[in-house]
């Protein structure tokens, strides 16, 4: 039978983390549980929907070693809510657990722990070492660029591709695509790898995010590792091979733009309100020689602005969905951004002057 | 035609204020706009959503003199997204109105205020003069405990009751009453009228809540007219006899006991997590002589608490909707509160000395 106790500040920073791989629903109930255990002194959180597992150990004074499968929402809920002390936990050979903190007592219950499924065994390997900060900020500026339309696997995805020295994520969804580049300090390995977007997401509001934390990345058969503080993640990878992109990427270009990233997202953002949700009206651009027209029109009105650009090569006129626009636009933290075109029918491209970023998109027709 | 200029903070300050009584749904499509009409050298945005009708006067710089309904969603929207600046709005003969400030414009269609219902004319007297921070509070106090039910309409208002220089304010929905009362400051005469909720929901919300800041309440023919800064709020009484509770307010009791509002909120909020929705599991309490214990028990599992009390009478154990009692509990400011009892089937009363606050909440069984 467990019996331990935690600080609560510790314990609960724990369950947030195990939470994160609770599914909404599931088929398997026991999914909905976080595992306890406590084995060879050490007390640890699980969680597991199948796609995403996750590990965490939480600092605990452990009087008794044994394991329980508790309802996550409730058990998370309760801890939230008990004073800032120490919580003490305890089970019984039924399965159920005591909890309790100063004067208050709660009991439900739990499960045993036989039909959870743990993580699988693995060998791990070298690691790719970032910062937190680095790993969260790449993800964070790319990941709105994925499909959520699962019936194309691949674009629910993000590409972690390793080749001399750099390390490249691409995001994409068929209209438009975002690349984040960093260069690695020391050689690693080639690695070609799809990860499921969702994985991204819940890494994301798990890591700190400080410079001076560092995760440790294990590419592994089909799955994919995360290991920092306390915690590891292990998520499947998607399989398949990942789109080949490069020749979209030309370097060429008829029209180069510098523009305000402010002023513009502001302007289109306000145009936005114009537009009902599905609603496909574009933003028209027309770019002339030291100012940028941009229009949206609707059933709703009308929105006119115009914003001081600094201009080399041709005048253009061209029309994209305003929602694309913002979303590579939102995440890019210049304020001076330069925009490269080539005509009113080939795509855009945002990209800063050694590449670390680059956002492509597609115009859509506006007439 | 209407043409005027005004500062964006002070302009969208005064949208606000009209977009409370600006209908969610309506059979009257023109009511979903904000009027705004500039005459006699006064720019005022008017809304009225037939039980609340709000008038509100906005600095401008008037360059013509004329009025026009707008649609009051996509209005606010676009104001707020504009830039901080002098925001401009010029109609047209075909009520259209060009929205510009800076280098953006906008243009979206309006329509005339010919069919729009204005707020009823309407004779004054003289008003009731009450600190604004006072009000908010007073209502905040009290208007949790209003029914929802439209079946009993009384139920949903709240009494506003003057005599003696005394005002109270009284809501009850069946299972509990809320009162608040203060003195007034000078003699007004004899006053009982029942307050839409919904009205007072949305004055709190406009309410600057400042205890220097006044606002005057003129209690007219079927109305409430509340005049507060530069606005004027207009509200439907309910009809009918409110309910008479004055012999429901005995100050018999058995039991006395003095207990941390904190404690005890902190205590019944936890064990709530182990009720659902719609399930009625009560929170029975068990005041012994210097411990009152506090449990929950449902299919979910079981909660106990103890809390330290001051008790004077008899022992008790009674139930309560847990709800119920956190409802009050949290309006509360003071940090040590009196309960009085009288038996288990018997409502409880929370109370300060002078019964400047008054909840009574009728308990509920627990077998």
């Amino acid at each position: 039978m467990l019996h331990f106790s935690s600080n609560k500040a510790d314990f609960l920073a724990g369950i947030n983390i195990a939470m994160r791989a609770v599914p909404q629903k599931t088929t398997m109930p026991v999914l909905q549980c976080i595992v306890l255990i406590a084995e060879n002194g050490i007390l640890k959180l699980i969680s597991n929907n199948m796609d995403l597992g996750i590990e965490t150990i939480v600092n605990a004074d452990i009087r008794e070693e044994g394991s329980i499968a508790i309802d996550a929402k409730l058990f998370s809920d309760i801890v939230r809510k008990l004073p800032d002390n120490v919580i003490t936990i305890k089970t019984d050979e039924y399965f159920n657990a005591e909890i309790t903190c100063e004067r208050a007592r709660f009991k439900i219950a739990g499960q045993d722990t036989e039909e959870f499924s743990f993580l699988p065994e693995y060998e791990k390997g070298n690691p790719l070492v970032l910062s937190q900060f680095t790993l969260k900020e790449m993800i964070r500026q790319t990941v709105f660029a994925i499909s959520d339309i699962e019936t194309n696997k691949l674009m629910t995805g993000e590409q972690f591709f390793i080749h001399d020295r750099e390390f490249k994520i691409t995001a994409l969804d068929g209209h438009r695509i975002a690349i984040r580049k960093i260069l690695l300090e020391g050689p690693f390995p080639d690695t070609n790898v799809v990860v499921p977007g969702k994985t991204l997401q819940e890494i994301s509001k798990i890591l700190m995010g400080d410079m001076e934390d560092k995760v440790l990345l294990y590419f592994l058969e089909n799955h994919i590792l995360f290991e920092f503080d306390n915690t590891i993640v292990l998520s499947r990878l998607i399989e398949g091979d990942y789109y080949k992109i490069d020749q979209m990427l030309s370097s060429d270009y008829e029209t180069k733009l510098s523009i305000s990233n402010r002023e513009l997202t502001a302007s289109i953002d306000r145009g936005t309100l114009l537009i009902r949700e599905n609603d496909k009206k574009p933003v028209i651009m027309e770019i002339g020689d030291e100012v940028m027209a941009v229009r949206i029109t609707s059933a709703m009105g009308t929105m006119e602005d115009e914003i001081a650009i600094e201009k080399e090569g041709k005048d253009l006129m061209i029309g994209f969905n305003p929602r694309l626009l913002l979303d590579s636009l939102k995440v890019i933290e210049d304020e001076q951004i330069t925009i490269y075109l080539i005509n009113s029918k080939s795509p855009c491209f945002i990209r800063n002057e050694d590449q670390s970023y680059i956002y492509l998109i597609l115009p859509i027709n506006f007439n």
